[in-house]
């Protein structure tokens, strides 16, 4: 069966899966790119890029799982452009002619627009939908493959809490950002409806993986 | 030279060191036990109970630096009893005739009293003092030993907020706890300050460990 799935979703010690301050330039706030670090350094992304090399331990082998077996993603608005794309006609998101989802992409977004088809497969649909609604639609363009929530902060967090996902991994890196969206906020007890794993590795971040314990997933 | 460490301080993933409502009979709140079942399972409590038995991996060898060369502890009022102790002239603190401490302890209130003596070792004075002077008096008492911040949450963060800690060890649990105290506030940057460590343990938790980076520590 279908699952929903979270891949390489970095936070802080703190808990912040962007900083304060998000613009055009700075898509992760006063973070900068110190969230993601451990992710360019595997080979994962360096694939991802059209380079070679890149690190191949356990940071490589959970970032590739964001890759394998999706046939949908759903974003938020603020993942899909800076603030105030919905006012330019010509935003076609941040990826280039060939973004690298190869998939419907839903866009969540309270201002729809018609649907973008791009090079690769990908196609923006944008939706103003509740997380039930657009997973119910993803789900039927995934054709039987999963369905990936692909950020920002507040979309994985309100699919989360709204019982809808299967499997969430959420990768530590060690930084205080003191500032900026926090993923637990309003995720209390989060523990009791997930396996938990941690696993630290050289590359100094430590993988947290939740997997839903109910036999009945979704 | 003497230093100052903090250590087995656990926190939820959501960087809770405490639950909300704390009282005599639930001194972590609604986090009950579950912050330190952990260390519960090693060697090392099992000895400070009086036990035989424990784990002896990596959980007990982090959690055993909690009693290593220490000469003095500092505290907060709250760690040293339930709200309101301060109206009861014959309050002692949690620990029995002997407590754990086997040093002078300083305990920080506005509300100072005369110096306990216990068996043992233990001396509790009570001091109304900024961080720094605590910390000078902790340093002559301890005769060239180390001193440990002994919480609560709010003690280790106005001592790592003042640069006072050269060695701050975090036990992350997977709980997700959604409220209480949170260590982390107010401690932006903390990592340009400290050399971080993660490192995941077969017991489910994480230990973090801050190093002070400055030459001069302290």
């Amino acid at each position: 069966m279908a699952e929903v799935r979270v891949h390489n979703f970095s936070i802080s010690l703190d808990g912040f899966g962007t900083g304060e301050a998000q613009t055009a330039d700075a898509p992760f706030g006063h973070a900068g790119e110190r969230l993601h670090e451990w992710m360019f350094r595997t080979r994962f992304w360096a694939e991802m890029s059209g380079n070679a090399g890149g690190t191949e331990g356990a940071d490589h082998m959970f970032a590739v799982r964001h890759g394998e077996g999706f046939g949908a993603e759903i974003m938020g608005a603020g993942k899909f452009g800076p603030p105030g794309w919905q006012d330019d006609p010509d935003w076609k998101g941040w990826w280039g002619p060939n973004p690298p989802f190869h998939s419907p992409v839903f866009v969540l977004t309270h201002r729809p627009r018609a649907s973008i088809e791009m090079e690769g497969g990908t196609t923006f649909h944008f939706l103003d939908a509740t997380p039930r609604e657009a997973l119910e639609q993803a789900l039927g363009a995934a054709d039987g493959l999963d369905v990936r929530i692909g950020g920002g902060v507040t979309v994985v967090r309100d699919f989360v809490a709204a019982g809808l996902v299967d499997h969430l991994h959420l990768v530590q890196v060690p930084i205080v950002l003191g500032r900026g969206v926090r993923v637990w906020d309003g995720l209390e007890a989060l523990d009791e409806a997930f396996d938990v794993e941690a696993t630290s590795t050289v590359g100094g971040v430590t993988h947290l993986t939740f997997t839903a314990k109910r036999a009945d997933r979704r």
